[in-house]
């Protein structure tokens, strides 16, 4: 295990920052053309601001929302009730959201407003630490690679700390790898070209942003080290759903014979999802496949295919990295025991 | 060898006209918002045409520039030799432009201006006969496939007759298959996007569009049959160079068992090539990747990779479809009888 070097702190992107009785967000909506920055003051414009996607990213959403609840019991000790409970139905499907909100609720409950203002740092300091910690065991395995391809945003725009698989790039970089990343774009919502250039450009780390497309070819022909994506869902087996597009680099990969590696928490993990066929996969609005950027691509009205995710199965990972550890190759053992 | 139903030619797309002492050409860089028609006269306005791409594919080219030359060698039979000599040069680079009008001047050398129109007529002729029994070995390939995939534009709008990849689409569909194309966007330049989809509107094939990324998870998913792409340059073990993406696909294709089928012209075989590796990957300008349909995506000056090209291994073939017959599957000896 390398020894990590102290990171630059002063180049670090904090995009949820709790300011005395102010929660100060990056504006995500505005990015890459514009850095502006909100002040939320408690549960009610927390909950607009996460259900209009200004913060976003599972583990970031559920930091907001702990300290917009934390911020509103402060305010209004003997009637937050019904603020709280509007920020905890903000977005029905984040998981880590109603989970945020009721370790607050419940430290209130004991404790008193300055018990959830304590307990919303301290969401936020674990989800810090369970990126450092998976950062580590990343770049433990990646130790020597160079050229990185990654997909999607996985920095600190989507969870606390440095994020999952661009935390993994950055802990590369502390370590002193002369790192080049190779962004795919992400198409349809162009994650990779707004928002992982935009924190790659303000980490001063070098990158290289290319279309989807042509990552496979950049492998085959020796371009590339590694590649280095997340994971919304990890079956008990391994397999892994992603955003659209994964698994296109996971077969280049192991064509060219380079690791594949999935970064996330294990909060990613359902053991209740026996494998990747069990998901199912969302089918999204056509509009996203006939524009980008605002610009129209096509003709008016063409019909589309739009899965936002692919599911990428568990042989072609070569290794499933967590703040708990990591499942190298993962399967049903490897996978469980980072549960247990 | 099924036998082919009567084509709709009502339905037909032809891009390169000849209507008496005129060259009517479908103007493709308005394509798909606007449908605008353009007349040449001779080959100087044929070679503008040609240097700002309205017309596009090398075949297409061809047969523009034969009509052009024959144009204005009819238009002033003494004094047409410098005008063919700046439409020769119009695009240094497409080898079916110097030979076509190499061959109908060599008509008008023995036979003068009804020759060189003949001649030009023979050009265009020969080129729909050949993309018609492309067709033909293709959907014979293909039989029983329904949900075909394709990558980039190969149809009537690039080569002759009703195209290469996609004349086999459409001749699946004339025999009675009730085809459904997916049809890949192709960033950067959205090839799939604009004009794949505006021929299949046009000819009443039913169609979606997705996301380069999104073709493997689909055909991982059960959710295509076959997939069909044309190819720039094939070496002569049968490697395939093509528009960036191709490979992605193949590998995709493989790994679901379903067949992958490159079609194109004998002329794309370049038997001194001993393999695709050989093949140098033309490496395009950075805006094609920071923009799309005139919108930016990303931050002002990204560094960006644009390889225009990428190569699938003859391994991931199922078969080379030409005008002269198939390979299959691709391989030295199969493909060195194509050309024998």
């Amino acid at each position: 295990v390398a020894t990590t070097a102290p990171r630059d702190r002063a180049r670090s992107i904090a995009p949820v920052v709790r300011d005395g009785a102010c929660l100060r967000i990056l504006d995500q909506t505005l990015l890459p053309g514009r850095e502006a920055w909100q002040e939320l003051r408690g549960a009610r414009d927390t909950a607009a601001a996460i259900a209009r996607l200004a913060v976003r990213g599972a583990p970031n959403i559920g930091i907001a929302a702990a300290h917009g609840a934390a911020l509103e019991i402060a305010a209004r000790p003997e009637a937050y009730k019904e603020g709280v409970a509007v920020l905890r139905a903000a977005r029905p499907t984040a998981v880590n959201l109603a989970w945020a909100v009721d370790r607050v609720s419940a430290a209130a409950h004991g404790g008193g407003p300055d018990a959830a203002l304590a307990e919303a740092r301290a969401i936020q300091a674990q989800e810090d630490a369970a990126s450092d910690a998976l950062a580590a065991h990343g770049a433990d395995i990646l130790a020597g690679c160079r050229r990185i391809l990654t997909h999607c945003n996985t920095g600190a725009l989507a969870t606390g700390g440095r994020g999952s698989a661009l935390a993994v790039v950055q802990e590369l970089a502390a370590r002193g790898a002369d790192v080049q990343v190779l962004v795919c774009e992400t198409r349809p919502l162009l994650q990779g070209a707004r928002l992982t250039v935009w924190e790659l450009a303000r980490l001063g780390l070098p990158h290289e942003l290319l279309v989807d497309a042509a990552a496979a070819g950049l492998m085959r022909r020796g371009e590339v080290d590694a590649a280095v994506v997340g994971c919304d869902r990890v079956a008990a087996n391994g397999d892994v759903a992603n955003k659209v597009g994964t698994y296109t680099h996971a077969l280049a990969a192991r064509a060219a014979g380079i690791p594949f590696v999935v970064a996330g928490p294990t909060s990613s993990i359902d053991p209740a999802l026996t494998d990747g066929d069990a998901v199912e996969i969302e089918e999204r609005g056509a509009d996203e496949v006939r524009e980008a950027g605002g610009a129209t691509l096509t003709l008016v009205g063409t019909p589309c295919r739009n899965p936002a995710f692919d599911v990428t199965p568990a042989q072609l990972v070569t290794a499933l990295v967590t703040e708990r550890g990591v499942a190298a190759p993962p399967d049903r053992a490897s996978v469980g025991a980072l549960l247990s």
